[in-house]
């Protein structure tokens, strides 16, 4: 049982985009109409033994990595945050005190962002081995480029990424994948730089391979990566920065000049996006010295 | 540790009514700006071993009440449903045909409501032990006569109740919790028909008691129960009707004439709204016969 087939069930079984939807889930976020207005929302889940492991991983950064997660999300749409809601179930002898820290270290992020906590809901496991689980809903409205989604790449973009990629969890399951910087702020002073030159993006969340091959398969495009050009982090090897994963970076296509860096965060042209020879034609290739690897089986599915 | 008393803690260090969040947490739904347009939001939990019992209760009623809880907030607002999110952290060894069902549930649910399920997240727990946990994040749109909340009730306000309470857990936890309708339509009805004279509404979820308390104190009035007037199911006692909870009714309170039943639900007047004597004076009365009870503790607090 893979997460990732389970969601796809459910996302093909839901209807295309329609007047009211019209961004239907399997992107970062589901754009819906409130009315008139345009909402982006989506739901991420942190699961201690899944996404971090308590007592090792302390509360506060539980909580961190449970905002900053959605608000990646909002990043990959280059959203505006609005508010957050965030659930927990608690483990009957979590205690008090420390559903306080947790509860505030993700309100003090949210705040942080500009997005505040708004609602939310706790409840309490009857079974005394139950692990936490938290969930955080995030809102948002389309920057003024509207939404970028993963679906608008085009043959004759280039590719794109942000910051260095790889070692997220080192050391120790205790690294960057806690503490990672949520790119929305870069990403809107993208989109208002490039507006309708942006074509498409996402957050890499499961590995740039497995992120970028989501990219290629929703706009219906082969995506061609210079493994060369991998900006890794601390000297990985470029398998490392393509298969990690939890790097929270963006990876975008557009054409035209992009900035080497936003307000000194680097950008690295890596590939190239062209035609897809065959619809079941190879979708991500990595090109690597004199190798062609045709795959989009080096990222990682979620350990959950 | 009381899950109402962590609630509580979140709420009084969240911040009172802004422009942005006009009503704060602490109602059933949480209402917010998204540029001009008023959001109303709320997340809920459904947990095994705590709101359902795996796997004497079916699958798809667990999908069922997990979407209809949420469109229970949305009926205590008179407002218009709009969509839904949903997650499951799911059991190592739970498989992929009882999560399709699981979701195919609250997808049919949501349809059947006009709520679409519009996007969600699915986790697999490491823990082999560890139980469904289920979130569903409504979305919705004040009703014409704008949200109604608890906050609103005024002395010379009578008090009504829909339907017939108590006795929603039997026949062995699998009665009514599971199959309720919630009352999104007649909410809407009473709202169009009593306009501004609908002051104050909450759905029963903790009993009769304990949300005409919540009503109570939110709105810093006293409410007086008639026992012999509160509408038992089958024949229950009192006691039961006010203690049981879990029955999805609406409690609200109003001026002026109200229908005596909506599309064919009963509207019982029960009470009415005085004038608190006291900060810290009694909330809510029962008046039972020649006795005067001073209670907000007959409810019950969710056993999760």
């Amino acid at each position: 049982m893979r997460e990732s087939e389970l969601l796809q069930h459910i996302y093909t079984t839901t209807s295309g985009p329609t007047p009211l939807v019209p961004i239907p889930p399997g992107d970062d976020m589901t754009m819906l109409l409130v009315g008139d207005q345009a909402v982006l929302a989506a739901v991420d889940q942190v699961i201690d033994g899944c996404h971090v492991d308590l007592p090792r991983t302390p509360l506060e950064l539980v909580g961190r990595k449970a905002v900053t997660r959605s608000l990646s999300d909002v990043a990959a749409m280059a959203g505006h945050p609005v508010a957050l809601l965030a659930t927990a179930a608690l483990p009957p002898d979590f205690g008090h005190d420390r559903a306080t820290t947790l509860f505030d270290a993700m309100r003090a992020t949210a705040d942080q962002y500009g997005c505040p906590l708004v609602g939310g809901d706790i409840a309490i496991h009857s079974d005394p081995s139950a692990p936490l689980v938290c969930t955080v809903t995030v809102l948002a409205r389309p920057g003024p480029a509207g939404a970028i989604c993963r679906t608008g790449a085009r043959p004759g973009d280039h590719v794109f990424v942000t910051g260095t990629l790889g070692g997220s969890l080192e050391p120790d399951g205790l690294g960057r994948h806690l503490s990672f910087e949520p790119r929305v702020r870069e990403a809107l002073i993208l989109a208002g730089l490039l507006e309708n030159r942006l074509h498409a993006m996402i957050d890499i969340s499961d590995g740039l391979a497995r992120d970028a091959a989501h990219l290629a398969t929703g706009s219906g495009v082969r995506i061609d990566l210079d493994t060369t050009r991998i900006p890794c982090k601390d000297g990985l090897d470029w398998r490392r920065a393509v298969g990690d994963g939890e790097d929270y970076e963006l990876c975008f296509t557009a054409v035209g000049d992009v900035p080497a860096s936003l307000d000194g965060l680097a950008v690295t042209e890596i590939g190239r996006v062209i035609e897809a020879d065959q619809p079941d034609g190879p979708r991500l290739v990595l090109l690597a010295g004199d190798s062609v690897i045709d795959t989009t089986t080096l990222g990682w599915e979620h350990r959950s």
